[in-house]
């Protein structure tokens, strides 16, 4: 049977099992163009290896799941009389002896619902197969993702121009916030990381309301706008009033680094090689004790999606996927440098998505 | 022992369980004051009914999680090597037969990490528990919601203002975000609703790009910011121009059922009560095959948390707890009405935390 389903239909066989479940989320998004809030409500899609498809909906979810045009029977429940009765009656309509389900998307209170339903049911981890039908960017996809970047571009520009030292991390961020969405965002694609100084050695740094930036400071800002469902994901470190000799030693490293991935990227190549071309940069620095990240991950509907751009990573590269090219430099209690553009794999190489200027900056 | 971790570990003795599994997320933040981005790493933090509690924690977020102060054994990994090895040591460490999670946060690989890690474990579906936690809010935390209230609402003003007809929902939506980004929201708390005419009567509806607004249109805007981790949730329905006599009288009817509301709500009463109490307005009005939804949900640091105010529910109310009171009538291919307050039960009644004007608005 060749229908909107195929792909899916296709994991189901392969991984051996009856049917995919796909609940709200990109997976889900993308096959239905229609995206749904995530929260307390089961709302779920079965896909069989062959056959109609099915789904569990919230009532109040109906007029909107309508949009779908979906081919299958739906079973939908109401928030009064809860979901168990809805589960049992899909099961009875759709007979599983196994699943496979998105594992990264997927909460437990589903999974305990299907396997109450389908007693002995096997759940299967497909979430790398799953995932795996948004590793190549179709090129609207691909202009869905610049614009989203070149409005963070923008923000970045915007926010720039108004960081003054004395500013804490909180009121940058807010800058950067309120810039992001006046150039066009329609969420955060992330929460955004604005650090300085010691709290930009912490990869994953939340801003401090309690610390004022200083000359002298590295300053990393790390974050995306998400518009038509796409996500951007940029980087860039600058320095506040003058950048000392071993800041801009270790600039030039992460650069360096940053540079060598993409000099690596064509198609055939691995995840792995890209890793390893970049790692080994920082490898070869003075700086090799203060690498704490790979080199990055896949990037579309999610912020982090496959390929993950690591050693032991045997993902071949092919045209039409997009990854986030970051290298860091992290010296704990001292300061971290990381660079982030984001990366579109081409038929001869690759190319930037992102363009803004990565030369050392110095705010003054 | 009394120590931070006492709820949780009376929950586990309460579900008979060894312990209780958290990961980042609403309880995580609450517990520790701290949050992390929810991504393809596992993080998660073990406490036992009795002795120390453990982690696991990607290496990347070991800077971060020192700002815990966490008493126990930390069992970090790398991205280059995989988590299995990690969670095989913390299953040496802690041997478990049986762990309580919080089935609406965590997801179904670190439920089948854990399944492989520990064999045989019995994995219960602690959400209610756990979440319950956060039922009732301290002071501290209802002032942090009456700032991310505050703010929406200047948000919401500034929006009504700019309104024109001939606008799309989607740019109606873009002033909405603008707006409160600018009054200084950090995040959404969720994305918000914008919908006119027939959309405003899918209760979830998301803004078309493709339909102008127009004289005598419903405009359902359902929206909040979120400040300093807690949400805001606000739904007001205005018109543009002018209002039908039929629109007029479904507005009337769902602020009665609004007032009705507030008026069923003291300490000792159930959650059935409330719901009860508002939906019997709706039911007894000629407009009663319009319910389409139960009155409401818990708000804090989640958008959507306990206690649901809905019929069935036996949830005792109680001073500290702060609910959406969020009645509404929705006809189909026509149009939808809905008026939503943040409700807190205090102890001499409740407070409603929003302000915003609630008498029939038109637009002109």
């Amino acid at each position: 049977m060749t229908d909107r389903y195929s792909e899916h239909r296709q994991i189901a066989r392969d991984l051996g099992v009856d049917a995919v479940a796909l609940v709200p989320g990109p997976n889900f998004t993308r096959l239905f163009h229609q995206a749904f809030h995530v929260n307390e409500r089961p709302l779920v899609v079965l896909i069989p290896a062959e056959g109609m498809p099915a789904a569990l909906v919230p009532n109040l979810e109906l007029r909107s799941f309508d949009l779908l045009n979906f081919e299958g029977e739906v079973f939908d429940w109401r928030d009064q009389t809860g979901y168990a009765d809805a589960f049992a009656a899909l099961a009875r309509h759709m007979p599983l002896s196994s699943v496979a389900v998105e594992g990264q998307v997927m909460r437990v209170f589903i999974h305990h619902a299907m396997t109450t339903a389908w007693p002995g049911l096997r759940v299967v981890d497909g979430e790398r197969q799953i995932a795996g039908l948004r590793l190549l960017k179709t090129p609207d996809e691909v202009a869905a993702m610049e614009e989203a970047i070149r409005l963070s571009e923008r923000a970045l520009a915007r926010t720039l121009d108004q960081v003054r030292i004395g500013q804490t991390e909180k009121e940058i961020e807010q800058i950067l916030t309120l810039s992001l969405f006046t150039e066009g965002a329609e969420e955060h694609a992330f929460s955004p990381i604005v650090a300085a100084a010691d709290n930009s050695a912490r990869p994953h740094a939340h801003a401090r309301a309690d610390y004022a930036v200083r000359a002298g400071d590295a300053l990393l800002l790390d974050f995306g706008g998400r518009k038509g469902g796409f996500c951007a994901d940029i980087t860039r470190t600058v320095f506040l009033d003058h950048a000392s000799d071993e800041a801009q030693a270790v600039y030039d490293t992460v650069l360096r680094a940053n540079l060598a991935g993409f000099a690596a990227t064509r198609p055939g190549v691995t995840a792995h090689d890209i890793d390893d071309a970049v790692i080994s940069v920082l490898e070869a620095s003075p700086y090799a004790d203060r690498i704490r990240t790979k080199t990055g991950h896949g990037l579309g509907r999610d912020v982090h999606e496959a390929p993950y751009i690591m050693r032991g990573n045997a993902q071949v590269m092919q045209a039409g996927m997009v990854w986030t090219n970051e290298p860091g430099l992290y010296q704990i209690g001292a300061f971290g440098v990381r660079i982030e553009d984001d990366v579109l794999v081409t038929e001869d190489g690759c190319r930037s998505l992102t363009s803004f200027p990565k030369d050392l900056t110095i705010l003054r």
